[in-house]
């Protein structure tokens, strides 16, 4: 059977499951990248894993999110990041190297090859012939470790692309023309493949920004083939070895097609606050704006800011707008010193900052109140920018610059001037010796963690015990969030290293006593809290797991969970039940205790068993949804317990 | 009498007082410098005097410490205060274009000129023949509004400078040699001046790291000549017009003289933490280092950047070492760039910072905790860093590039290499079309100031009463700081353009009941409170006499002022008096009211004058220590409204 290359990818690396749409399969990981902000928690579970040795071919922490270093904190998580690199055997990218994404396509990328990222926009790489995918932390550690990736097989979303993109139309353009069809939610469930003559209009950096945004699409990833394009990409980098050629069968298929005439799409903006908010610009035309930022991921070549430099050269920005320049890596900045496009920026009244993602993440250069943001970078989201209530516009880097000489977004088709003409720079900068290299084994092996005052070691957990008295410390409602479990946001998220001092915040929304009751209970066995319907949704983040196992949960029983959240508890060995007759909420208070007994057993023999709870007259049937794999991730209590178990 | 240059430039401007060392004098001022961090409070002290037009020749408003926009404070705070230098006749220099001292010489520094700023390193333009001091915020609004500067006749301190730096020294070294040689409060009540043979091989820009940590010193000011280096560097400024000569007569006289034999001196190191803690660089080479840090107007000149460029050319910093660049001002960023010493910088590992104060004022770049950071910044006092517990120690741009390369305090002369010859910058660029001008007086009165939700205007202060009846609600003790008054910090800092926000926070260390108890006395007519001895020591900031002023508070009752807070308090219409007899501190308690009658005449009549304790049998005898012309602020309710009635 023909194969398109995401099935080509898929197979090469399929270790469970079968290859049908819907259905779970397990994949090898060849390569994981995180970043900053996900990877010290990563690093910490390395570690409580016991782990000797990354068994990936290759892993790379990138210091790209915390740059802002107003205290101690960001910092000493780099110090951290950078011994647990050593450790492990990984690869660190400092501060001031880049962005994870174009660096590491710049410097390790491979077609052909998986890679797993804890970053959203980890398929980005996609554009390298890789099946590259965003996941959440413990699952990127779970891959460093040398396991598999699980995921829904995915449908393949073939897109045709034929004819020219016209002046002053880019790469940006193309996924907002995406979006514009499909909205943020098009892409769930699905590889975008694309393929079709004008590829060769496109080079490695403009799939990158395609491939980048696949993430608003919401798509499992997305899939370039290994061209030629790709061979001259790799050979500037001086890795001409790493190519292999890889495109889809003759008369391969896909699960959805579709077609875009590059010729035809013109202009487009992201209105405020989704980036499926798409529409032409010649909607806009005129609105002010206070800003024109040029960065991020999903516009991280050098393209993108010459293109910008060459069209305010010689020009100066309008009065009051502030044209903020986020360089995306070292090597790339460095060309752009050199072919003196910095300068013609700097000349047009630009800031220049340094190499990494910075606004895009709300790290610096928020907007003022009210005022239009006009942004190169992939989110719009409400309030990502920092600013309340923000007004962020997205566009291409064309559109950027020409609205910054005019102070409103302005077609950059009007400006009256000649499309630049675009030059590669003449001698392209390699600093692959600024990317320190894994340690060799033994060396690794002596390496001490650095772990700064606010970094702290995740503690041991036992495993699952056989017989549970659990006191009920929480009886909650429907659609309790993961941000009611455990906040986000600047209070909490500087202790994202420290479960000892975040786990202080656990639902300290809803009952701000719970810290202190649930600590009491972790010598006596633990304890569980009731719940309603969708328990859990939201957020994926993790802590909202970890931190009340490490409070002594041990059973979540509700009406039904959020899907990110069950697995999490899971993860983390928090048992997770519902009751099989939901009118048993009711009969349940605060202070009951419920009693598990031959536990160990029962999980395994079926899906369902009962609960007594002490002191009244009451049985509870319970059930669990556990596979095979899980039952026994649960019992040695936890998937770190587990692979630690395994190794 | 022939006159030194310090002696001139006074003479000039003298609008009262004798040139008697200590005496107090009145200079009238040319120039005036804000910068954002003080700026904003200094506008809306304009507004709140409701000044029609800047009435000095240049006043010049930079946006360079508040450039981290983490939420729309700091992007609202540089709106506004584009929007006061509109309004107001004011020079506005936009975020991005630099640090205000080096941008100010490069712009608009004349020679023959006087100068104020608020910021403490104003003086740092005493290297273009100019008599530049450092001042509070309320001094640079009176100065904008065409009043005098009041300051005690200085001692002119006679330096001269013989011999030629050696190779690997440079101007840093200059003046670590007068921090070794008398600390920190060594030019207290003095103006240095420069004079000799050794100039001749001084830059204007290494003038300015001299003239700028005269600050450290605690001098009043530093003067140079203006001679032909300074014609070069205003011809370089396409300013050549601006330039005046000036210099000492012959046989002119200083009241203190001292020499610098310029080939004697070495590399020298302020450990901390202090800048006067200067050692031989001998005693600390092998000292590991975390952080190298090149930037700030202590060294703010092409040539600190470039040598540091040239010393790391080709050549990577050490494993492990943060190489954070950061540049002063977008002309000279641009040279470095055009010239390729940014990509030297980049290729050898350093991370590039937007230009600004950055971390010089811990605005960024805080140090990982337990680890060294070394800098060519001017202060290393505890915690400016950032971090706690903080490990800066100081230096010059060879030290600090050379210790970069080796990962530890590295006295350059070791590193094997010849000393780099520095060029000047081909074809300097000079974009004085990015510094804002002033509009036309008609125009600008149309200019409304435009204000953020965090930015209020300061409300109107009534005259001084005749008759005021005032509950004593604080009795505090010895040594009240003005950080117990009103806190720094992060916390409160954020609403320093806020009086109605910013003093919830009055007296919260004391007792934060006061903040509700005095704004309930606001519409009754004020209340007072009673201290001790050296009431108001610490902090100069202004807000710990404007905040409790305007909740209601009218009289302070002490022992004794700190001399600042004293000043403060009589601009800001608060009469401060003391007990005559010191004992009488013991009658009064808490919730006493102080009665005061015929109060506008008594405080003209004399110093004391008594007051009766209602429903006591007690009057207590008070003095005041006020000039006529405070007398006359006082009874007008306050500075703000004395210049206000003037106009």
């Amino acid at each position: 059977m023909p194969l398109n290359i995401t099935q080509k990818l898929i197979k090469d690396h399929l270790v469970a499951g079968k290859m049908e749409a819907g259905e779970e399969i397990g994949l090898k990981i060849d390569q994981t990248l995180t970043q900053d902000a996900t990877g010290t928690l990563v690093m910490l579970e390395l570690e409580a894993m016991e782990l000797e040795r990354a068994k990936t071919e290759a892993s790379a922490q990138y210091v790209d999110h915390n740059l802002i270093q107003v205290d101690s904190k960001n910092p000493d998580d780099h110090l951290f990041l950078q011994s647990a690199t050593r450790r492990f055997g990984l690869y660190y990218s400092r501060p001031g190297n880049g962005v994870s994404h174009p660096v590491h396509m710049q410097r390790l990328a491979k077609p052909g090859k998986t890679l797993l990222g804890s970053d959203s926009h980890t398929c980005a790489n996609g554009c390298m012939g890789m099946l590259a995918m965003g996941a959440g932390g413990i699952d990127v550690a779970l891959a460093i470790a040398g396991e598999p990736f699980y995921v829904k097989m995915p449908k393949v979303w073939g897109i045709k692309l034929t004819g020219k993109l016209p002046d002053w139309v880019s790469a940006k353009d193309v996924i907002f023309e995406l979006l514009r069809r499909h909205d943020v939610k098009g892409g769930v469930g699905k590889v975008i493949e694309y393929f079709g003559p004008g590829l060769k209009e496109l080079s490695a950096m403009d799939r990158h920004v395609i491939a980048n945004m696949g993430a608003e699409l919401g798509a499992t990833g997305t899939v370039f083939p290994s061209d030629k394009e790709i061979k001259r990409f790799l050979k500037e980098q001086d890795r001409e070895d790493d190519w292999i050629e890889l495109s889809a069968d003759k008369d391969a298929t896909y699960d959805i097609y579709e077609e875009i005439d590059l010729s035809e799409i013109e202009p487009l903006i992201a209105k405020p606050s989704s980036p499926g908010n798409v529409v032409s610009i010649s909607e806009l035309v005129g609105t002010p704006i206070y800003q024109s930022y040029i960065g991020s991921s999903a516009n991280p070549g050098f393209r993108d800011f010459a293109i910008a430099a060459q069209i305010v050269h010689d020009k100066q920005i309008a009065d009051g707008v502030s044209l903020d320049i986020n360089p995306t890596s070292r090597q790339m900045l460095t060309d752009l010193v050199k072919e003196s496009h910095i300068a013609s920026l700097l000349q047009s009244g630009a800031r220049m900052h340094q190499a990494g993602c910075n606004g895009c993440i709300g790290m610096g250069q928020a907007p003022a109140t009210g005022r239009n943001s006009l942004r190169t970078t992939p989110r719009n989201f409400p309030g990502r920018s920092g600013t309340k209530e923000d007004s962020v516009y997205l566009c291409s880097p064309e559109t950027a610059a020409a609205s910054a000489l005019t102070g409103q977004i302005t077609d950059p088709r009007t400006l009256g001037m000649d499309y630049p003409k675009l030059k590669d720079p003449k001698n392209p900068t390699n600093d692959i010796s600024l990317l320190d290299t894994p340690l060799p084994l033994e060396e690794a092996k002596k390496v001490e963690l650095y772990k700064g005052p606010n970094i702290a070691s995740i503690p041991k957990m036992d495993e699952m015990a056989d017989h549970l008295e659990l006191p009920i410390l929480l009886k909650m409602g429907d659609n309790i969030s993961t941000d009611e479990i455990l906040a986000g946001g600047a209070r909490v998220l500087p202790f994202r290293s420290n479960l000892p001092e975040i786990s202080k915040f656990t639902f300290e929304i809803i009952d701000d006593t719970y810290y202190k009751r649930g600590k009491a209970t972790v010598d006596k066995g633990g304890h569980a809290v009731v719940g309603g319907y969708n328990y859990g949704q939201g957020s994926s983040r993790e802590h909202a797991a970890l931190a009340p196992r490490y409070l002594g949960l041990r059973v979540a029983l509700v009406k039904d969970f959020a899907r990110i959240h069950w697995q999490n508890l899971v993860n983390f060995g928090v048992l997770p039940l519902t009751f099989v007759n939901e009118e048993d909420y009711d009969l349940l208070i605060p202070g009951d205790v419920l009693e598990l007994t031959d536990l160990r057993n029962k999980i395994q023999q079926g899906n369902q068993f009962s609960i007594k709870v002490k002191d009244k007259d009451q049985e509870i049937n319970v059930q669990h949804a556990l596979s095979e794999r899980q039952l026994e991730i649960m019992l040695k209590g936890g998937i770190i317990n587990w692979v630690k178990n395994k190794q």
